[in-house]
């Protein structure tokens, strides 16, 4: 019977689905178990945390002073071997970062005190403190191309505060705006962002060394002396949820794919802005590529990808938050799978942030093309408000407006081209001095009310923008 | 040819697909655009929203006194109309709340006046205002369920501190803890949840209103004071950022959708824990269902529908997240299917986590079956520390103890029961004090390092979690 | 202590966590278990399945003929009463469609014969059962709406094959193409759609009815009979599995988002083009919506509604599949989420797909503005084929057209308005003949391999597209 | 002006963000824009596509015979230098698998007739052959995974039909099962994985080939030819289509992570099968795994690891949908976000579909586990069917078996040991027959209509198992 065959542990040999095994081992188990060649990417971080797991050790008399000399040491050649691409993986034998580790220093310095480094310590903690580790690193890097993109902004904003384009809500053109004011709409997301980032960072560097594999050291580990080696803010202080949490990660992920989505919405506009039939904006060619078949292609590809990798940082969130669902406390095994999309995740938001910044601080905006893009109907709004001062209520002067949108269409006539005798044959109460309404300059600089497009107010924003880098 | 009979706007009568059109409108599409019937939720929130504009137009001159007493109590009327369920909604006219709202007003106080409200004003600013202030509303409301399960969990693990259970990992017997412990486990994760709620009203709580369709608004009304008129902290500094902008939306579905995973991992335990094998807890019959066919069962459906529900919420979030990815800056009707995810989502979370109180405050733990539930070879790792703590190292201990733990398998005795020569005959070093480490309680007091199980360490940790409801 | 407290089941006076309770009962709890107010929509099927499956009783002896006969005649009352809206559901009593309908049921026969109406019968098999009629009813009327667009589409890329406009790929100008050539693009994508949901139906069509709670029936029911009756196609073959599956949901959700995805690149494509940028199309004044600030605005809300539900409908199969991710086999209660995302997923992909066709039977071409938008760098590619057919290798005649390209670029000479010399002194293979290129209806007939867009293969396509109607 | 100095596509040297410039070029951008790094995996069917391109440009006149003969054995020439693993890609150079083949070829016949091979063709068309050749083979491969899944289940289930064990519902015992009848439950949901895989196989086996950049081919070729030749059953019929599509990616990904949300709700009822409290089955060692701090732990971390995957293959499905929302028609770079994740998802979904065959393959069960744990309340629908054989309505015998459920109960005699005195004091119509009811194989047995756990039934469900792997 299949089952008694398998009480014995060993894989029967006339086992129904016929079989992999080479020496009691599924070999494809084996690799579909082992998380080095992804988990190698914490060596150094592994090989902190054990240096400060062995201080802490030494300090509780668990090590002497040899010892803990030894182990340090040790583990600083390991760190050298992995910095300088000569630390050789044990297919099959290091299973991951952690094994490999202990595994290697066994060999510089003896199992027998290589083999005191482990004590009272758990693989749970251990891999967590190591993700914790990197990924405060790599966020606190994140942190600064995010500032980059900023300061681009804000410069770019100041720069070219004079340019007025085409607003669009729907995509249909409504109302003049400047062209910084636009770069500052995304800038304030960002902003966001970065607020976000820097609370998110918070709760990521607490430490979970001294939780041992669920319930606790009980050798009284100096949790504190530990996280203050590492650098870490504070602790998680119920040992269950140290071992059991990522939500450090799904954190993260929530926020790089909120940032994500923020620049796939920046990247969907300059992609339409810098269409044939929009030409607002010209990207430069380090961030275009070329067709392999039409000749006269010059494709947006920079700002392509990082509206597709919006859906691949997503996804990364999506799968991770799949995979805790409904797990029981503690840790599982489900948990490895925490790690690899980290990597990616990171690093996915990262380069995506330092080529929007590229692609931001080379392109080429179109001044000509903006203003030609503007629309006399775009001041139709214009033109209600100039009834409305006259007192008459804003739905009456909407309708009114409408009439001569309609006219302008109907005689083919720009509306700011339309006599004085057509408008007021649409309503008498325009006087003569409606056709200042038809400026477009005039029209942003009406926009005045804080967080609007006229100059006053996008200088502001610039300093809103400039003051969010620091606090 | 179709194209011309579009070209028309009215819909030819052969046209291709046969149609549904009534006086020129598809009644499909006008179904298919309103937005009366989730929106009405937030009837009160687009009130003070106009009362609050039309102050601060009056202020500006735009609304005499009159004018704006007539539209304050006009509205207000409107208001008691809506909580006395006398408000009648009119059906393919009021598309939306805020055309309700209007055309209401300009029945009770005449459209001369009601006409003037929305000057200057979008639908855009005044659908993200009324978001925002609902969604601050309801979060504060949350807050203090979010509390109250705290203070629950803080309580019963003071209670019941004494209660000593299995501690699992991979859903193995791994050591024995506190079920307090266990209790703190989870309340750790939603402390953190009360954190990270709070930083995200803040981002809520900022006030788009005032910023038009997209360009900002020309008649410089004072948003710093409509702002503080409604509640709100702050203001959104860019108008095409305020009226595009669903993040508050998106954050608050991050956020709740990772507490609904937070629940369903304690959700998953206590179906667990209460299954006829495991048997360490007893739901109270108010958050338990029967069978309609077996008259035996009693189902933990409370619990099962928590965790149920954590996909619904997780759901709202990937879709809302989908629905924004890649659209164009500032306003697309797309973003109106932010709203009613909204209004469910809150809901859920909220009645989820009032619903986890109740099951928590009735619950009824088994302890004896928690003390039955105890087995030696659970402090396999204390009989590897024994050894430790006289030099051995730890590897060495590990695969010791290991041995140990096969003898009692391979001669059906329980570990505790081995004699101390069947120990020596596994080791030498294992000396008469030995029989002490087969204790339970000993064993959960060993773990006295911060965040352990150990009573001190657990009361520490309901220090902690008291801390954070009020910080 | 709190744990004794509620082990006798009554929520104690002085309960932690203060308590909503009423007889025993959380108020709160009895809404959060409750479904009736959404899965009343199943009340027919409900009916439906009842009457088979008292027949099924009948004949099996489990009820006489006469009981058999009242329950039918009683529950086409009950039938009728949800039909003219008499129905009344009894809040707190009717928990779900089968409480209700067997509560009144015995209301109107008397409680000792509707009481034998449920032998051997589950709730677990009966609410799969009324959810798949349910469904694979809708799912044949969304075949209708599809079938009804892809109509539009094959009749509309016939009459209009004559009009060629601009092919973008990476939303840049590439290569003429026709506009029928355009639409089938999508029509190819909705037909197989069309034919993976005929496949999606034979998996939903499938009876669990008999399945008991998981073990199956006792009495010996005819599956089989039942499952006539009810127009299912075969049987579900394992009890535990027929009343766990939520796979017709989960894989109709994961079609309806797959096809909203669709719709939504279909969408995209119309908003651009009806743009005032692009202006190739012009939507029907009915699937237009103004602006409540702007007058001059006409906004494609139809399309960036049918855009953002794409995002609501991929949220409700996310959501559902993070429920029934890991959960246990067979009934868990975490399945009753599948009902109201289901109901709302049907009624959004099909008021999509009826949209879509609104759209497109009214929508304007612009032939003038297509023609306009041709360019003649479009044709870059015809160029180096022309040197192609000359014997030059590919990647020569490619950086050739590329220089042509440029040399129109530079002397700002549109490429067909070059000199003969220029384009000699480019490259002296070029001949007189040259000219007969710069022809854009030349250029989309010389695509005549399958699929291209000549007018041949246009034509085919729509066979093609025809022909997936009826198979 | 920044604007200004990009407009010359040279990056200024005073560049806001600073920059990583060399040569004109941002070297994270060339790597951000590679794929060579994933999609060389591709090699061979970049190589078999290539060589049916000739061959069908040969036949057209393009090519000469010696010219095809020169390419077909270049082209052989790079796939051995793939297989032996000595291709050399040229960093910076070979962005992609296509640009490195023709590289390479190029150098080894001359780049005068290598410059010929991709006439007409355009990489849109190619790297969509290329994956849909990649898939379709690797999905036959899985076909065969899943058919062994298959095969294990029909072979236990045979030989262990004898074995009864409590079926679970809300994880609370519910009714006697036979443990064939558990692992037919899912053998039937992968048995309609397995229908529904050859459905995806026939849209994924379909030819792009010849669909140009997204207008056709312009020198006649002949597409049905070369489909043939590579395997294909049919052609996509539009060219904008073939190039744009990635639901054959898509669609796959769907499939598979429902596929692995069935092994994951297979994985979650073996895991906690596993457990100390249940202890029905066994895991082989093989598929377990130890802890390096609890010596005495074995953990199910190949269950783990598949139930942990299934939120991986999720995330891939779901990023793909969303990186593909709302982007405009045709080929745009953020479709080349489809190539990792299928990379990955395939080997995910293969690889744990062999795992899940060695777990099975090697399980122990525990039978006298099975048996002890079966308890007498699980005959209360017995019970009460016992009295509906006598007449009395099912409403009425549920509720007579919950009071003698409630009795043994407060009595604490279990059921079966109540006198038959005890349950005539409950109801006067048991007889002395109803000690026959309390027999766990004779409950079992009377489930014997379609699909119940009887014998016969589970006979049947295993030939029905058998059969859908041929059909």
């Amino acid at each position: 019977m299949a089952g008694q065959a398998a009480q014995n542990s060993a894989p029967s040999k006339n086992m129904l689905w016929g079989g992999r095994f080479t020496g009691g081992l599924d070999p494809l188990m084996v690799a579909y178990n082992e998380s080095i060649y992804y988990d190698r990417a914490l060596y150094s971080q592994d090989i902190r945390g054990s240096i400060a797991w062995a201080r802490a050790n030494h300090k509780k008399g668990i090590l002497s002073a040899d010892e803990f000399s030894a182990i340090e040491q040790g583990l600083k050649q390991v760190l050298e071997e992995w910095r300088n691409d000569r630390f050789e993986i044990k297919p099959g034998v290091d299973e991951d970062i952690h094994t490999a580790n202990e595994r290697r220093l066994g060999e510089i310095i003896g199992t027998g005190i290589a083999g005191k480094l482990h004590t009272g310590r758990s693989r749970n903690e251990q891999v967590a403190t190591d993700m914790r580790l990197w990924l405060r690193d790599e966020l606190r890097k994140i942190e600064g191309f995010l500032t980059d993109l900023l300061r681009v902004i804000a410069s770019r904003a100041e720069t070219e505060i004079e340019h007025v384009m085409p607003g669009y809500t729907h995509l249909q053109r409504a109302q003049p705006i400047r062209w910084s004011h636009w770069m500052l709409s995304s800038g304030l997301f960002f902003a966001n962002d970065l607020q976000r980032l820097r609370e998110v960072i918070v709760r990521v560097n607490r430490s979970p060394l001294g939780c041992g594999a669920l319930a606790g050291n009980p050798f009284g580990i100096d949790r504190d002396a530990m996280a203050e080696e590492l650098g870490f803010d504070g602790l998680i202080y119920n040992s269950m949820a140290g071992v059991a949490d990522r939500d450090f990660v799904v954190e993260t992920m929530q926020w790089g794919s909120q940032l994500m989505l923020h620049l796939s919405r920046w990247a969907e506009d300059l992609i339409i802005y810098s269409s044939g039939e929009f030409s607002l904006v010209k990207l430069a060619d380090a961030y275009s590529t070329g067709s392999s078949l039409m000749p006269q292609k010059k494709n947006p590809d920079s700002l392509e990808l990082i509206r597709g990798k919006s859906g691949r940082a997503f996804g990364q969130m999506a799968g991770l938050m799949m995979t805790i669902k409904g797990i029981p406390s503690t840790y599982n095994k489900d948990l490895q799978e925490s790690v690899e999309p980290m990597l990616d995740h990171v690093k996915t938001v990262g380069d995506s942030i330092q080529i929007a910044t590229g692609v931001l601080s080379t392109l080429a905006i179109q001044p000509k093309n903006m203003l030609a893009a503007l629309t006399p109907d775009m001041l139709a709004t214009d033109l209600a408000d100039y009834l409305v001062r006259k007192g008459v209520p804003f739905r009456e002067t909407h309708h009114i407006s409408g009439q001569v949108v309609a006219l302008a269409e109907k005689t083919g006539t720009p509306m700011d081209k339309l006599s004085f005798e057509q408008l007021q044959g649409v309503d008498k109460r325009f006087e003569k001095d409606i056709v200042d309404t038809f400026d477009y300059q005039r029209s942003v600089e009406m926009r005045s009310a804080k967080g609007g497009t006229s100059k006053s107010c996008v200088l502001e924003q610039i300093e809103v923008l400039k003051k969010s880098l620091t606090s």
